[in-house]
Parts: structure tokens; sequence; C-alpha cells
């Protein structure tokens, strides 16, 4: 479950003291931040702490996380020369990442997988072009459909950015990579296949290990999706999780409780989860999951009861 | 064209003297603007200008509109005791609506309809819950798993002050009625049947004209839209015009054109139209109009020379 540790106390006890790409950076704090939620809930797998605009700190845009906003570019980039400015980076240069993921892979037992963390070209590019996080992306959709070049050559260099990122972040002991396409959802068909597929095909091909393809509000984009790459594909909670499944039957899927069913009592969460898990009925392939992150405000105690309880389901 | 108004000067003219919701209280003031974009592009229905949140303001719950940000509620409404003291307001309350509405049907040709406005019960209670516009809307969801009791007395008033509010739009002259819920894509088709459809059911049964059910982000929710209602349903930029069509064989659609295309130079505005029209195939029913509003900053020019486009395309 991405984002299971904003929930925290031990987390935010670390984030009193320092920044966010603080701990990102360095090795050791990112691997406690990152094995907190594993310790306390005992779940399959470790999300590896990191912002989706991690690699962009390299790439000679500045970039400030806003504390309840999200990510703020200082300057837009919406022009061809905004474009020629950006850097491809060395991914050496995002050392302190792949050593936060070797001590988490030392760190955990062998049945617990390291997953990887990226985000999907389009994604990050709608908050490099709008400058902050926006509802309906509409500069960027404006940049992709009336200068589809300088789309193209701004996707080229992140693309460019995170293929070399995912495959450190393997060789580093990451068992598997997500891709975080978390804002997909407004666009169409037709503008995914041609605007952004080529360029998340490109990062899921690199990675040379599993790949979960994330992305939400994209009931209308999952054959699109499963077609750019994934060897899993998340659903969010808007699709049943078996009318999901049945449009990308050759996949796994990973999913969907709606986040916001964490914050019910447990009666509601249980039978939450009992929806979902009866809708995957028992098939392999199915990652249980959220729909989306864990929101800050989640009683921790109601995830780790959540955990155990499909934990129990599944045995 | 919803929102067609705040791309112009002579909107934004009269934004300088006086404040939105005196505006829109105001009913010379009101219809001068929801006339200038149909004076200024010819086109074949007047969208009465107003919030979503109009009616609320009779409903004892202080709402400021804050510029650029949204509809700001000082006192979210999340608790039984915070709905209980919401009040139903008597329809006529919002007289200065219903003149403005006569003002406008007076001076436009009977050719030309006039399109009452009215937030859907979801979408106002979200705002109402939340407290500002959220992509995600969690505390709205909160409320409607986890006390479905205390969301259900909630969207029973906000049901019972729009049937009333529409009903009058009728009377005093409108043609048609357009529900908006703009912000329903956020759920599942579960949530919607048993949260959100039966009190929009109720405002659209209310209306005794053709209704327009609208929402975005809603590729999954066509059917579940449909079945609570509207003569006609709006279809959002997500979907290809013929493919939504086909899951609401029965019904006129409305759409759907991205309305970051109208940001782009004419020859990508006219493939864009051009395309919708295409798949509308002549089909009788099709209302064209963007999948979402106007943009502020879309140039009037490109909305006139649209209208024309269109209007020759079809005659």
């Amino acid at each position: 479950m991405r984002q299971a540790g904003r929930s925290l106390p031990e987390y935010r006890a670390i984030r009193e003291k320092h920044a966010f790409f603080d701990v990102a950076n360095t090795p050791e704090l990112c691997a406690t931040v990152t094995l907190q939620p594993v310790e306390r809930h005992d779940v399959d797998a470790a999300v590896m702490f990191a912002d989706i605009m991690t690699p962009v700190l390299g790439m000679g845009v500045g970039v400030e996380l806003v504390e309840g906003v999200g990510p703020v570019v200082a300057h837009p980039i919406r022009t061809r020369a905004d474009v020629d400015r950006v850097r491809v980076p060395d991914p050496e240069e995002f050392a302190p990442v792949y050593e936060a993921i070797r001590l988490v892979r030392a760190a955990l037992r062998a049945d617990q997988a390291v997953v990887g963390f990226c985000g999907a070209p389009f994604t990050v590019a709608s908050y490099l072009v709008e400058g902050r996080p926006s509802r309906e992306l509409n500069e960027t959709k404006r940049l992709m459909l009336a200068e589809p070049d300088t789309w193209a050559a701004l996707l080229d260099k992140l693309a460019a950015t995170f293929t070399g990122y995912v495959a450190a972040q393997v060789e580093a002991g990451a068992d598997a990579i997500q891709l975080f396409d978390s804002w997909i959802g407004t666009v169409s068909a037709e503008q995914y296949e041609r605007h952004v597929a080529p360029w998340s095909a490109r990062v899921l091909g690199a990675a040379h290990a599993p790949t979960i393809h994330f992305g939400t509000g994209t009931p209308h984009l999952l054959e699109a999706m499963a077609a750019a790459g994934g060897d899993v594909i998340g659903l969010d909670a808007r699709v049943p999780l078996d009318a999901g499944w049945s449009r990308v039957p050759d996949r796994a899927v990973q999913g969907n409780l709606d986040p916001a069913v964490l914050l019910c009592p447990w009666d509601v969460v249980r039978a939450g989860a009992d929806a979902v898990l009866a809708r995957a009925a028992g098939r392999p392939g199915h990652i249980f999951n959220l729909g989306h992150g864990v929101l800050p405000r989640t009683d921790p105690e109601i995830v780790t009861r959540l955990a155990a309880h499909v934990r129990e389901a599944g045995a």
C-alpha cells in the first residue's frame, strides 16, 4: 500500500526533523521510513519511499514540495526553449536511491518484495507544465495537442531519465518497478495512444523486472495502458475488480479498495475488503491493494487489521 | 457551451464592478451576462449564469467564491448535527433567478433555448463536506460510506431545495434544465446507485421539462447516470462520442470536444470538432458541445469560429 507511511506517528517523528527530499536522499533515513509500514502492518512488499519528482531534481528544474499542495514548479515548462533547457542526468546522480534499495532489500525477508518507484512520463510532465497540481491538466493537454513536437521532446527527456533510473533500481535489488501515472485518467484513449503510450512503454521496457502499471480514473484506458506495458495493471476503485480484470485478462491486477473506506469503522472496512476479495475469487495474479495511496489521516490500527484480514482470507 | 462568458472582455468588465453572486442575484445583470456569449457566438441556447452553490446560499451555509479556488465553505458539513442545521428554503427565495430567466427568454429568438442551471445533490454535497474543491473527495466518500443515514439526510435537504428550484425555473421560462454533477466521476457505479442516483432522479423528475444530465470523468457511469434520468446525457472528452452514445442508445447526447482543444490554433480546433461531428455521423439527438466548460483563457474568436463551423457542418 503506497504512502502507508504518512499515516504513522513514527514517520511523522522523522519528518518533523527532516524535509521530504532530505529523507528521500539519505539512504538510511529513506530505508527506515520505507520499512516502517512493512514492520508495523506485516505486508508482503515495501514500496520505496520516493516522490514522483525525485529524478526531476536532477534535470535542472526547480521543484518544491509544498505541504498540503504538492509539487510546485517555479518556472513551468511550456515552450520549446523551456524543454531545451531540461537536462538528462546520469542515472548515477540518484545513487542514494539505489543505496536505500540495497538497505531495504537486506532488511527484508526473502519472501517480501521491494517495489521500486517511478513516475510515468505523462504525470511528471503534467506537473512540469502546470506548475502545480491541477484537476483538469488543461495546459498539459494544450501543449500535447498544439505543439506535439515540443511535447514529444519533453517526454523524450523524461523517458531517457526514467529508463536509466528504473534499470539502476532493479540492479540495486528492486524486485519490481511500479510506474505511477496517477493523473492519466484525464486523457482520452486516442490521446493516450498517440501522446503517452510510446514513452510509458519505453520506461516499462527498460526495467528488466516485473512491472506494475498504475493509474487512477482509468476506466476508459485499461486496454490502452496494458498495450503500453505492465505485468500487473493497477485498478482503482472506480471499476469492479472482476470487470476491470476481464478487460486485461492476460495480466495480473493490483487493487482496488477505495482508500476512503479506510476512514470508516472496521465493519465497513472489512465489508469493503471482502467485496474486493469476492470479485478476485481466488484467481491467481491478484495483488490486494487500495485503489490509490493511503490517506494521511487513516488510523494505522485499521491498516494493520486490514492486512491481517486479507492475509487470513488468502491463507 | 457552459461558462463561455468568462472568456469575454464584456463579462470581465461587469465582474470588475460586481461580485459573482451580485451578478447572479440581480436579474438585469444576470440576464446581460447570460446573453453575452449567445450574442457574440450566435449559438442555439443560453445557459443561465449561475453557480452550483446559488441555492445553497439560502440553506444557511456560509459559502464564499474564492477567485482561482472555487467555492469555500467556512464550516464544512460533516456530522449529523451539521446536517440538522441546514435549512430547506422556500423556492421563492430565489426569485431573482427566475426573473433573470424571464428576461433572457424574452430577449432570445423563439428557436433559441434557455437552459436552466442546477447543481446535482452529490456534487453540491461534496463542496459542503470537503469545504473546498478537492480532487478525490475522500471526506465526502467517508461520510457516504461510514454514515449513510447522515449522508441521506443531507441529500434529502439538497434534493428538496433543488426540486423546487428547477420547477420554478421551468415555470419562469427555462426550456430545459441541466443538472451538473461535475465531480461524480470519483465514485464507483455501485456507490452511485446506492448513494447518488435516488436524489439525482428526484431533481431530474421534478423539472417537468427536458433535462440534460451532465458529469465528467464518467466513462464507468454512463448507464447508471442514464438510469437515474436525463433526456440528454452529457459525454465528456474521455469517451469517443459514438462509443459513449452506444451505451445510452435511447437518449440524446451532448458533447464532447475537449475544452483544452480550444486553447490550440484553429486547425487543431477544426480537426477536433470534425472528429466529434464524424462520430455523431448526423444522427439526430446530438447537441454539439464541449466535454466541460469553456476555459477562462480561451480566445473568444476561436469560440465564434467554432460555432460557425459546427452550424455550417450541420446545415
